[in-house]
């Protein structure tokens, strides 16, 4: 492309300081170096993880900083060293990455490649330390290694996962990180069987998507746990046949689950990150049998506790983190599962705005309204 | 036999009262009744677990009590509705049972079957609550269902392993209990791969038992954990290669591991029942691929407790019971692992008394020497 090699200048949200609304500008985007590749956003959705690190409250504040991780776009030029990837190619940004290269990425196991896990207060490209954007030669940082509330952002080749150009990337953007998230940690992880119960605690737009993940793995009683009651309603489009409340009742919401079971539910996926939950979610699984999965990212201070002899009841605790998708590897069959209509993103999608309206969809979040807001670079 | 539907009159050690030697007695036992068994133990081993109850420190007292759970021996009659074993049949006891009918028996995955489910409380049968022990009409309580410190014992069908004749009943009886349990969580639960590193806490029976499991499995490295450093000698037999006290480090021990180890082990088998080494064996496995098995039983009180992110890095946490072995089903293979030199039991029989010496095994293991005593029946 005419761009290739060249600096570009594009319009790009910018969080100048923590909590302050985003404000489009201009910004200059460096061509890639070494193993980066620069893309072309055509649509950012706005997840969770961009509102916690914008509000900045207990983290490290890394501002003036542009945001964005769950994205879809096109590759305009690619960096030296990167072979797989060339313009034109589709592709999803990921917050974490695949070298292919580290322990991680060869175990068949793990996702949490040693050279590009996620890290929040990292706000420069792990080649050179510097950032790709300024604005009139004062570095803007970047965010998980993806910034794609931008219309132009650079990214390691490791962190972008090639797809199906026929995906509309305006459905399949949502895939990037949330939805891969909920999806992954039931298919992946939690692995149910047909006809079994399973309960999914939040039920936030991961939270949804993990119950979606049991619907398509033929859980036949879904219980949905949430402390909105508003939450059952929209949670029976992904399956949900039960909802508990935990504020409903006195006794601890496990010890419900328990009793409406006859002896516990077989899997449990908890998306809500509070450690009580997850201590309910493991707590609530069958003996002999059952599987509990951490998905919520917990505080720093938090305490997992539980008596062990949860544990020597044959009970299984474990966590996942994206999904326990391989970016690279995993993420463009998670797409084919969209294209061969075995799983539906549209549903998850609840809002759409222009870029320039970007603060609308933070304010949506705000107020805990829809799941995602998809936003349309070009407008 | 002769003997069938009629009181036997037998030797029986009887702990009449808690941490008092146990005394060898003229008890009767009765026919056994329906789904019962009635069976002539030829060897008996002890069992920390024995030791625990005769000294009841913590638990409900049950006495006076048969103990004894880990034996070999041979059917001598059966009772209504027993159709899976007939006199003269050899059979391995089991503290725990497959009633083949319950949720757990029916699941692949559990072996806590709920009917049979061990019951260290109960001392008397459960078909009719009665014991089939006496003494000049004074009932002596049964111990986890199998009371094996008798000549003859009545065992419910559902607790006792058909086991090939030809196996050796000296030498596999101690496949009952402890080995087996061992041996369980390593090869059905922790399967670690081939080449993999494997941390053993606790070089008592079980956790030898676990390490054979490990270097049958084909583990490259396998530390053993333990506070007593004589005991690295010994488990030098059972494939350990690097053995950590962690009375030697100031730091805790699962960081002296995960040094060792370049970022953890790959798999931890915990056998001490002690809630920090549990702790322990759970973090210092690998974030991506970890797994930790839970094997000693722990205190009444006992908190497990650990910061939910070693969760969230994909680190798996379970516990197991009896080596996820289901008695009926699985039992008899593991003798064949014997028989076809796959498995060495020997080397964990260190020490042989006659019957009437019952109270030396118990001063053997009070003073931790030698892994497992075996008692013949007929002298």
């Amino acid at each position: 492309m005419e761009t290739a090699g060249k600096v570009i200048k594009c319009k790009a949200a910018v969080a100048w300081e923590a909590g302050k609304p985003l404000s489009i500008e201009e910004v200059e985007v460096a061509p890639p170096q070494a193993m980066e590749v620069r893309v072309k956003i055509l649509y950012t959705a706005l997840c969770h993880t961009d509102v916690y690190f914008w509000e900045a409250k207990g983290q490290t504040p890394v501002f003036p900083r542009i945001l964005g991780h769950e994205a879809g776009g096109i590759v305009e030029s690619v960096g030296e060293g990167v072979t797989e990837l060339a313009p034109g190619d589709h592709v999803l940004p990921v917050f974490t990455g695949e070298c292919k290269d580290c322990a991680h990425c060869k175990s068949e196991e793990s996702n949490l490649c040693d050279l590009l896990r996620i890290n929040v207060d990292r706000g420069v490209m792990i080649g050179d330390g510097q950032s790709r954007f300024t604005i009139g030669g004062k570095p803007i940082f970047h965010f998980v290694g993806t910034s794609t509330f931008s219309e132009y952002t650079v990214i390691h080749v490791g962190c972008l996962a090639k797809i199906n150009p026929e995906a509309p990337l305006d459905k399949v953007c949502v895939l990037s990180c949330g939805i891969s998230t909920g999806l992954g940690a039931t298919l992946n992880v939690a692995k149910p069987k047909k006809g079994s119960t399973v309960a999914i605690f939040g039920l936030g737009a991961v939270g949804l998507a993990a119950m979606e993940g049991a619907k398509m793995a033929g859980a036949s009683r879904i219980i949905g746990v949430d402390l909105n009651p508003a939450k059952y309603e929209q949670a029976k489009k992904f399956g949900c046949t039960d909802f508990v409340n935990p504020k409903d009742h006195t006794k601890p919401v496990q010890e419900v689950l328990v009793e409406m079971t006859n002896g516990g539910v077989d899997r449990a996926v908890e998306c809500t990150g509070h450690v009580d939950a997850m201590v309910s979610a493991f707590e609530c699984v069958h003996d002999g049998w059952g599987v509990a999965v951490l998905v919520g990212v917990p505080h720093k201070e938090a305490v997992f506790k539980t008596h062990p002899m949860n544990f020597l009841n044959e009970r299984t605790l474990k966590g996942t983190f994206f999904g326990n998708y391989k970016p690279r590897t995993d993420l463009p069959e998670v797409v084919e599962m969209y294209m061969r209509k075995e799983l539906d993103v549209e549903k998850f999608i609840t809002h759409s705005v222009p870029f320039s309206q970007i603060n609308t969809a933070f304010d949506l979040m705000l107020k805990g309204e829809g799941l995602r807001c998809v936003m349309r670079m070009d407008e």
